[in-house]
């Protein structure tokens, strides 16, 4: 497993375009106590509302890693960056990276870090040595999230659903599986960088045995009807016997996102398969709620595609943005007061974000 | 795609016990005219009855690869094999490699193969640049091999299909996706050791287009309810786009091999999730035949389990190594004369190996 050294001096360098530091908005508002402070290059950068910090003035305050939450059109890392990842290996930071360039390839950072002791940390690197999966049962509860369709909502509403669990007092943790989740958790495993006879053996390595009534709450990866990252979503499926399944799901999407030719599956159809998956390490796996994405619906048409969700699912719905978790919640806990349907907009939002 | 030169100079060396050549003779049995001769430092070695040859009498007659078909006891290549397989490079013979052990890690060989301008080949590792699936439909038929378990006849199947629908006039080419299929076909994609979200991908640049009666006949990996390896079976699945699968089973086997907890499905479940899952990229998909793996059943008994499987799935049953073909071919084919069931020892076997 990865793992990350908290807290995080956040590289904001010279982006000037919040679209291009998603990730660092991301970690700030799921992970705001791991944030030390932001590291801009002047003040015409992104301000993510961080104290502005230098390397070493992070470091002097206990920071363990600096993390590239922004991405330049291309993925490369700029040559204008290069001094200021090397001042914060200099300073004795972890350098963090989701970019595709290798941390290893910046000119002289390899070496700084080997000279201050220091780790270059790319999180799209799965980890060596995974072992194989064995099929055994473990300790605890584990939920998985799972999708219509990759890219809708399934880091979400795993990171909603653990925050929630809490709030119920439940003891709860993020598991992640793609590289942003890993910079909020600071561990996880990139299940899709993961070599294809390991993937069931990363999930099991993922949420290890823990107290029965703790939860692991599993991001999801790509969608069991997808045509080209099925095989990652049914390996994360089997290793990580999942009890409760939540399904995730975008109204009005109905074709797989960039394979037009590809209509989505039913959303009942989708949760059979799934569970159906589940069974082989899990047979008390069951499906606890759908989680849907009404970002392009109005009020009146997201109650709706709620209450159809949940008609057809037997399970409560909710859009973690927008309405209360209570009643998916209780039905994850097996508690009897689970509502069927939630209405939008009667619960206060408390993380920021995009699906 | 890994392409290997044919033919081979198969590499036996002080290997005396058959167990450990089992790979030679696969090959050897399933690829004879691509085996120039067999490359052994004494008569105390196993025989694959093919001519000894050295690597420099080996090449003068054409050879184009040295391939090591024997494995010892731990995977790693003796010392005493250095000699022999650097005289191979010098020779100017690639040398292919199944063992886990890389061929660059054996001093002095790199060295040699950059001199003669040889390449080493070590077939447990998939080709880099292996795209993401792009679910476009291929010209030209496909047969995929899919099982109720791992280790139960998919390569053997797929191997026999190709011959028979060979004999039965059909233009046909078996496509490798393990190390030893690789090393018989001379070409293939190692799937379990790509990079899980592009098993599908690496899939399609198997079996690219052809010509629309031309079929391919994929050896299939994993099963899909197998709680350690479904992930590398359905990416497979999808990729190939299959037009036709074949079930294979052994009848007895209850378990998955080395998962006593994990009870095998029946093959109506096997072949019902296969067939939705490969209907995902062809809609036409259907179920062709059923292939069993009778070894340890005595005549009657073969008899009776396959009508039994004949009768459970509603297509032609056979085993390769017992029974005709002839039904399963014309069902495959969409030929009416298709009989459900085949007896047993009613047609020569042609080839040799073991399931």
């Amino acid at each position: 497993m990865i793992e990350l050294r908290k807290p995080y001096l956040l590289f904001v360098g010279d982006i000037s375009k919040r679209l291009h530091a998603k990730t660092a908005f991301g970690i700030r508002d799921w992970s705001r106590d791991s944030c030390i402070g932001q590291f801009r290059f002047s003040n015409a950068a992104v301000d993510l509302g961080l104290p502005d910090l230098g390397p070493e003035d992070a470091a002097a305050q206990g920071a363990g890693s600096l993390v590239i939450g922004v991405a330049p059109i291309g993925g490369q890392i700029p040559a204008a960056w290069h001094e200021g990842l090397i001042a914060a290996a200099r300073a004795g930071l972890d350098i963090v990276s989701g970019m595709h360039m290798l941390l290893a390839d910046i000119p002289g950072l390899g070496e700084m870090a080997r000279a201050s002791g220091t780790r270059l940390i790319d999180v799209r690197v799965p980890p060596r040595h995974i072992p194989v999966a064995t099929g055994r049962k473990r300790t605890g509860r584990r939920l998985l999230t799972v999708g219509t369709d990759c890219a809708l909502g399934k880091k979400y509403t795993a990171l909603a659903l653990t925050e929630a669990l809490r709030r119920a007092g439940a003891n709860a943790d993020f598991r992640a599986t793609g590289q942003t989740g890993i910079i909020i958790a600071g561990s996880g495993i990139p299940m899709d960088a993961v070599v294809s006879d390991f993937i069931a053996g990363a999930a099991e390595a993922l949420s290890p045995d823990a107290s029965e009534a703790h939860w692991d709450v599993i991001e999801g990866q790509g969608a069991i009807y997808h045509p080209a990252f099925a095989g990652v979503t049914l390996g994360l499926i089997h290793g990580s016997q999942p009890d409760v399944l939540v399904l995730c799901h975008e109204p009005g999407r109905d074709h797989f996102h960039s394979f037009p030719d590809f209509p989505l599956r039913s959303l009942r159809e989708v949760a059979d398969s799934c569970l159906d998956a589940a069974r082989v390490t899990n047979a008390s796996a069951r499906l606890g709620a759908v989680s849907l994405n009404t970002s392009s619906l109005d009020d009146a048409a997201c109650a709706e595609a709620l209450e159809r969700a949940s008609a057809e699912l037997g399970v409560p719905a909710f859009d973690p943005l927008r309405t209360s978790m209570d009643g998916a919640v209780a039905s994850i806990l097996g508690r009897h007061d689970a509502r069927a349907v939630v209405m939008p907009a009667v619960h206060p939002i408390s993380f920021g974000g995009s699906h």
